[in-house]
């Protein structure tokens, strides 16, 4: 029942958004960890492949940006622990999935063999299901939050997992613009669905969980939304910049696959511009939140200065 | 709110399974095609392949046993067809999976070529993964159920879709049995993972959404364990004995692929006699069910006697 942050903290607009991240990907992969079968537990080569893949020291943003929108709205990171693995487990599914060789064919991802060279095809395909499946039983599950918020947390992150309106979306979105040259506009579509629903999710889920206010909501989605649009841009950036050690994946790749990124289209100095303005209009949905949002505007700087 | 049969009907002992199934049938592919995307939503291509694989005339046997399970205690097929669709929607993107090139390599389904033959594997991989979202989401947002019945239902769900206990702790059993000859217990628990698990949720899906006390959970849950084997020893037999036109996929594949099945373990003449010995077992269970189960007798009949 411990908050990652006191009260007095969350009102000072210096918060160490480093220091919250670190401590919330502490817990989480803690509560991971007891989440999913042991790699002793029959069929033991699935629930290795699992583990694998999931505990391979994820950054953990979304379950992190979940926590510290909760907390701002006063829950405690223990009443929102299980939602937020929810959203890391889809996250890891959904990385399962698109390393594979008939998506994007990755050999490396969070600094080791991507789960089908380290296991197979098959039970990579197996694990990433096996996921999805946990992810939505660990809500349904969670005896800390009422039954209302359980459905609603339910509805949300399926809406984010699947399409029209999510992250499935945005794959085929992607998909169908490898063979042509895209808009920007098509960018953001497939950026917004891609990446942007789960971590507009996220954001929504830690209010949710909370019992905000519909306009404390609305405002919340507008800054996981614009936060979830930083967040990509400065991942196109750091593909071109960053290291593989820093990334714990193959760097370069975007450019190699002729993907469409923001870099592509604008060059570096433009979308090191765009991303500046997309995290002051982060910011700026905050304005509308009567609580202190220190800790979120804090995490905005974060992404945007982030280095892997 | 029309029960399927009525209060009558149920009563007698000789209802014909095979117009009630047909009937449910009907009703299934009517709600399925109202709970997914249309072909023209954007992105156009993964709601065609979802609609390939979902709208091709299955059986809706899993969907139809919760609506049977579901009217004799009492609900009404109005009030389970949420429920049931959620269970076809992860039957449907488990065969999707099942048949990639990196899984059985499968190509027809339902008489017609299977998801990643029509379109490409990545789409069939992203399908069946937003299937699985879809059917957590129908469930969730289902108002004609309470919400402690929804949460019920999903953990229910995701339990028998997922692993240790479920489906895909099935297909790892199946993937790890491959490669060494297997008894007739690794068998068993092959099949009672991979196919029981999800039609046992279908049993105890009719009751739980019927509200039926704990005793009668537990003889509905034998039953649903017997009928699910027994689905799975009439699949065996008909791989060796039916036509690709009555299958609606390729016939003779386990043999050829060597997979370990009841008549290869046991010959043709002995799985039959265990079917009907099964059969029994599952008509056995419905003795502690103090309503009319005509109608679940008349569909194990069906399983026990089933063409395709």
């Amino acid at each position: 029942m411990t908050k990652a942050f006191s009260e007095d903290s969350l009102k000072t607009e210096s918060i160490d958004a480093q220091s919250f991240l670190a401590g919330c990907r502490k817990q989480v992969d803690q509560s991971l960890e007891r989440l999913v079968p042991l790699e002793t537990t029959e069929p033991t080569r699935i629930h290795s492949a699992i583990r694998w893949s999931l505990l391979a020291g994820g950054k953990r943003f979304r379950p992190s940006l979940a926590i510290a929108v909760g907390e701002v709205f006063g829950a405690t990171a223990d009443v929102l622990m299980g939602a937020a693995c929810a959203l890391e487990m889809v996250h890891t599914y959904s990385l399962i999935h698109d390393d594979l060789p008939s998506m994007d064919d990755d050999d490396m991802r969070r600094g080791r063999p991507s789960c089908h060279l380290r296991f197979d095809e098959a039970t990579a395909i197996l694990a990433g299901d096996a996921l999805q499946a946990l992810a939505f039983q660990t809500i349904a599950e969670d005896e800390r939050l009422a039954p209302a918020i359980r459905l609603l947390l339910i509805s949300e992150l399926a809406r984010a997992a699947g399409t029209p309106y999510g992250m499935i979306a945005g794959q085929a979105f992607d998909l169908a613009a490898e063979s042509r040259d895209i808009s920007e506009t098509d960018l953001e579509t497939i950026h917004r669905h891609k990446t942007g629903a789960l971590i507009r999710a996220a954001a929504r889920t830690g209010a949710i969980v909370a019992g905000a206010g519909e306009d404390q909501l609305q405002a919340i989605t507008q800054f996981g939304e614009h936060l979830g649009l930083l967040f990509q841009i400065t991942d196109d950036l750091l593909d071109v910049t960053a290291s593989a050690e820093t990334l714990g994946k193959t760097p370069g790749k975007d450019a190699r696959a002729r993907k469409a990124t923001y870099p592509a289209l604008h060059g570096l100095e433009a979308t090191q511009a765009l991303a500046r303005k997309v995290h002051d209009d982060a910011c700026r949905s905050l304005d509308f939140i009567t609580l202190p949002t220190g800790l979120l505007r804090s995490i905005a700087d974060q992404v945007l200065s982030r280095r892997g």
